[in-house]
């Protein structure tokens, strides 16, 4: 066995990311052994599932039974039944991949039941066509695959808003948000059909949803990367999730990738909609709002150990979560197992690539000692998650939007966990 | 309009890449027009959809009521209800996950209903220290992602054997072949915990379902990619797929990968089990059987247009589909409209990587003639899908499992599409 491996890397019991190959040491260490001697099987007697012939095919599988995961924190706003948030339930999860099922959702009317035969998606204002696309006409047009996060601009916000820390677990605090693969024609394509008309600066999306919820989107990013998106995560879009399209602007708060999309006016300025007013904006500590801030910047939360997911026996735990950024792609996680005095970097994981999550993973050596697990991420701009107080100090407790500080988790030496300030 | 973006770049149509982003050739072309002038909106009304408030939040989430895809060709052996296999609907999908829903079923006596809690795995034979699993101590281990491909050896092999070419549509002839991100505990850091015996050469993996279906792995492959896979597409393994826990061996033919994983017994040798003698071997045109073919060949098909999903109106259609090697990353797709007498190559998409499948994409000028649609992929080994020609003359047309031969699809002047050897 090789001693080294043992050696933190940093604080606290941070281990060296070959201690990720090197299992051995959970027993060779006398302590935290997981797997038991196999006296079982040599008893003989095999499980009662194996005693008869199992159930038959389905036409469209769902979990087993056994699996009670769902979206967590489901909360309409008072009086409505479809209009609020639910999340992703990120500590139960693994990889980088969202199942659709689980994908967070947030509705300002619910969820629409669309005829996808009757649906339109109309393009008109500043252009010289005004046109309609049928879900089969979209069908024929090119189709591009990505690979992105979407993340609502509000996610997190309690943890800059509340004055303590609260006891919350990390898909109450984090779960909005999710990753997909989206498929879907590039909006560059219907915008040259339709032909843009001099002065054409903004498209102001629309939903079919009874709030119509709508945005304002530059032109720029339309003619960028912007995609109609017709598929997620290889099948048509969940309900949740816009059926039968959706807009999708990768990087962008996912407020703006308006679901349902059902028309898009090229204009020569924003529309100032309800939905970009005192929503989607923050408030600054003088007054004004900073509004139109698109971008969601660099992010990381550790997803396990966190509250629910504590620690047992003494011995060594993975610590892993995921990281994005709408600014570029995650180049480093850093973990910290003393509240950020030092810090080591992360085994990253995952496809990747520009606007994608990753998944990082760090082996800690847990003695029974109190800590302070935080992860900070760096993106390919250079950008660096910055802390709480940081966030505070520039934009005051009541920006509430595109909160992305620093997470971090105490441990007790019972072994608990929970949210934390300091 | 660039009008040489309407010079074939390959026989009977076939058009270069940048087409894919010129979508106004299908207007410019004055067939096929798609879009609709705008004049529904501008009629005013708004959907039934938006006039009030929608349905409200689950906790797991399903497809839209108005989506019927389903696996198809569910087919059990006479007598049984759950052994035999279901496969995934490939012309109705996109981009390159499958939906873990739709995930291809092949099952020898049915899906067992486990108790995870009280499922174990067992590690044996030729070990130092006999040991025993929970999925809780699973969860402890260091865990892998990775982006893979999981094809079935008998895939595709009603097209080696019939002697016409049966009018099947993409996902019954070829539809054992499904893609997912695994996250599982690397094999090799519990075979090193038990640790190795002299002598131990391979390892007996067995199913915890009734047929108790077993296959024997060489223990290079179990220590260098094999892992126990605990998560498909970001949450547990599904029922039909191993739930709790199933072996995945990257590249290998997917009846190796055991579901429902219940032990590893080291051997010095393979076990010749019932699911390795006539099953899953190979027989030859001289009465012998190739046996132990484990790696799964290069591999690519046109999924749209394909039977069930012909033409229509005359002008520019995307051929599209999906292409796969378990020997290296692929990285070349063809495509020929002119049954392979001229090929260009395919645009390719997709986090791709090894084991991975990529999606492909060639825009395609059909102005009523008749066609035949092929594809042909190339993987980093350097290695061309063969035709079925080639196939017949080296193994026979017996030989059942490993067919990995290009799918040819016959366009008729009416647009419909159906499967031929021609």
């Amino acid at each position: 066995m090789d001693d080294t491996t043992l050696v933190p890397v940093a604080g606290n019991g941070l281990l060296p990311l070959r201690a990720l190959n090197r299992r051995q040491l959970l027993t060779g260490l006398g302590a935290g052994a997981l797997a038991l001697p196999s006296a079982a099987l040599a008893a003989g007697g095999r499980p009662s599932w194996m005693q008869g012939a199992g159930v038959g095919m389905r036409g469209y599988g769902t979990p087993s039974p056994a699996e009670t995961v769902g979206r967590v924190a489901i909360a309409s706003q008072p009086g409505t039944t479809g209009s609020g948030a639910s999340r992703t339930p990120l500590a139960a999860l693994e990889g980088t991949i969202t199942p659709s099922g689980l994908h967070f959702e947030r509705h300002h009317s619910g969820v629409p039941t669309i005829d996808p035969g009757a649906h339109r998606l109309h393009i008109h204002g500043l252009v010289e066509k005004p046109l309609a696309f049928s879900l089969e006409a979209l069908d024929r047009y090119p189709l591009v695959t990505q690979l992105r996060f979407l993340e609502c601009s509000g996610n997190s916000a309690v943890n800059l808003a509340a004055p303590e820390a609260p006891d919350l677990d990390v898909a109450t605090l984090h779960g909005l948000v999710s990753q997909s693969e989206w498929v879907g024609v590039p909006l560059s394509i219907l915008l040259e059909e339709a032909g843009l008309k001099p002065g054409a600066a903004w498209v102001i999306a629309e939903g079919a949803d009874a709030a119509a919820m709508s945005r304002s989107v530059p032109l720029a990013k339309a003619l960028d990367d912007a995609i109609v998106a017709l598929y997620q995560n290889g099948e048509r879009l969940r309900p949740e999730n816009g059926y039968p399209m959706r807009l999708f602007l990768p990087n962008y708060e996912g407020n703006m990738s308006v679901k349902w999309l059902r028309r898009l006016k090229v204009t020569d300025q924003p529309a100032m909609t309800k939905d970009e007013t005192s929503k989607y904006t923050e408030l600054m500590p003088d007054g004004r709002a900073a509004q139109f801030t698109f971008t969601m910047g660099v992010k990381s939360v550790i997803t396990r150990p966190s509250k629910g997911y504590g620690l047992g026996a003494h011995g060594i735990y993975p610590i892993t979560g995921l990281a994005w950024s709408g600014q570029g792609e995650i180049r480093r996680v850093e973990v910290s197992a003393d509240g950020g005095r030092s810090w080591a970097d992360a085994a990253l994981e995952g496809p990747g690539g520009p606007g994608a999550m990753v998944r990082f993973r760090m082996p800690w050596h847990w003695q029974g000692q109190p800590a302070t697990l935080v992860s900070r991420a760096t993106d390919s701009t250079g950008a660096r998650q910055p802390t709480r107080e940081m966030l505070v100090q520039a934009r005051g407790p009541q920006s509430l939007y595109h909160y992305n500080g620093q997470q971090r988790w105490q441990v007790s030496a019972a072994g608990d966990v929970r949210n934390s300030y300091v």
